[in-house]
């Protein structure tokens, strides 16, 4: 059994805001203790590429540290770009343990086309329309992706999806509500967040496309175009009360879960993973 | 025995992590709720150069998100940028309710002579090495500094000292926890982490230097002179446990307390400042 008093140490974290890991994120090290590890290796991809969405979308955010255009609204951001992060570590953290890799080889030491994150999440931050826009399509996708999974036969990633479902409802919340301000606000801040949903539209589809390797994960993994029925009346709902038109732009075709990756991710990995890459083991 | 049922329990008591104000900072509301306002123009200039400090400081380590050596480190250290920039936001909303400015007003519409910074905050990250080096340097000055502002007769700022107190004990714990490893690693991280204490050396001394307008702050502030001792002990303790020879070094002069700032301040402020100048109000 699992001795729940001998965690309460890594709990001392959760007191602090200098937690190493965010918020509710299952950490590596529970993860560790639990023991768990993938049923095969379909069960390893399909947890790599939630990890995969989780730490582009958090890298992407990350960005703005610095350059949002309030210290709230900074901060805030930067949270939600640690959420994500917490959740890429427990992904990654447990579909490497199919194949005795770490967190750390998965992130910093696959090649581009080893990545299976949908392109949405790769495309740069733009403006703060643009970043609101896309937080909200993704955000509203993950949550309803979420609340699917909890249902998982895989006990970790209903336990994963579990810990992190409150998170990214929040971050739909928030960007929900940088909308309402945006879509309220002057012409132009309408506009920008216009130019925003028109820039992601295409690759709205993608987030519910399901891939042929779902057919091997019956029972584990939720198909996505599942939930596109519920993903549409929302927003459909959100664009109503806001006043704000769809855009009426032709889907792309996507490739993120396949290992086709846009044009952008290179020069994400090249600059999250020369550090690491420079110095292997980080032991200089 | 995997019991992942049990992973429920892990954590639960944190509060979210997507608090659009990390950890025990006292919050912006929290101040305009008690209604505190500086008692005369040297208590709010005080309140600001305690604030310049942590904003900026945690400006520079906001840097190292996705170019730590480890997602693990990466996600450390933007928390200990966050409860940075947390403890600048409870500063500057304090300093900034004498002359009816707020926190935004303060951080992104001063110009760089109007900033108080000390200048070891504002010298650009380096790598790895030389970011502990600082990290405890200043991590040990703030320590001392808000332990000692405890006892402040302003209730305020006693307060925020409070509550930052805990989270900047923990990042001169994390730096030290660092330079164990650094200092017994490879012969090249020994080197690297002695470069980047011989590369702040200079600046220490300024960080305990008393300035002219502490005469108007008795009772109020405390003249960190009276620190030095203490700082001087815990470092040179931790000198000798790691086997590091102290640098010889003479100390420069400073003056940033004075706005006489560092040739790097201008260019941290141009990244800092641009959007929220851009679109005043943030209302494109």
């Amino acid at each position: 059994m699992t001795d729940v008093d001998n965690l309460e140490s890594f709990g001392d974290s959760a007191a602090s805001a200098t937690r190493v890991t965010p918020g509710f994120a299952l950490r590596p090290e529970d993860i560790a203790v639990a023991d768990a590890k993938p049923a095969n290796q379909a069960v390893a991809d399909y947890a790599m590429a939630l990890g995969d969405d989780a730490l582009i979308m958090g890298q992407r955010l990350s960005e703005w540290v610095s350059r949002a255009p309030e210290m709230e609204e900074d901060i805030a951001l930067a949270n939600v770009a640690l959420d994500l992060l917490g959740h890429a570590r427990s992904f990654l953290t447990y579909a490497g343990r199919f194949s005795d890799k770490t967190e750390d080889d998965l992130a910093y030491f696959r090649d581009e086309e080893e990545f299976r994150c949908l392109h949405i999440v790769q495309h740069p931050r733009g403006d703060f329309g643009r970043t609101i826009a896309r937080m909200y399509l993704f955000g509203l996708y993950q949550e309803l992706l979420y609340t699917a999974l909890l249902g998982s036969e895989d006990k970790m990633i209903a336990a994963i999806a579990e810990k992190s479902l409150k998170e990214v409802a929040y971050h739909r919340d928030h960007a929900e509500m940088w909308i309402q301000r945006l879509a309220g606000g002057t012409e132009e801040s309408k506009k920008r967040l216009e130019a925003g949903f028109a820039y992601d539209w295409p690759y709205v589809n993608e987030m519910f496309t399901d891939w042929d390797e779902l057919d091997q994960l019956e029972g584990v993994a939720v198909r996505p175009s599942t939930l596109r029925a519920e993903f549409d009346e929302r927003l459909n709902a959100l664009f109503d009360e806001n006043g704000l038109t769809a855009p009426q732009i032709p889907p792309s075709w996507g490739g993120g879960r396949k290992g086709e990756p846009s044009e952008y991710l290179g020069y994400i990995l090249a600059e999250m993973q020369s550090l690491a890459r420079k110095h292997p083991g980080a032991t200089w």
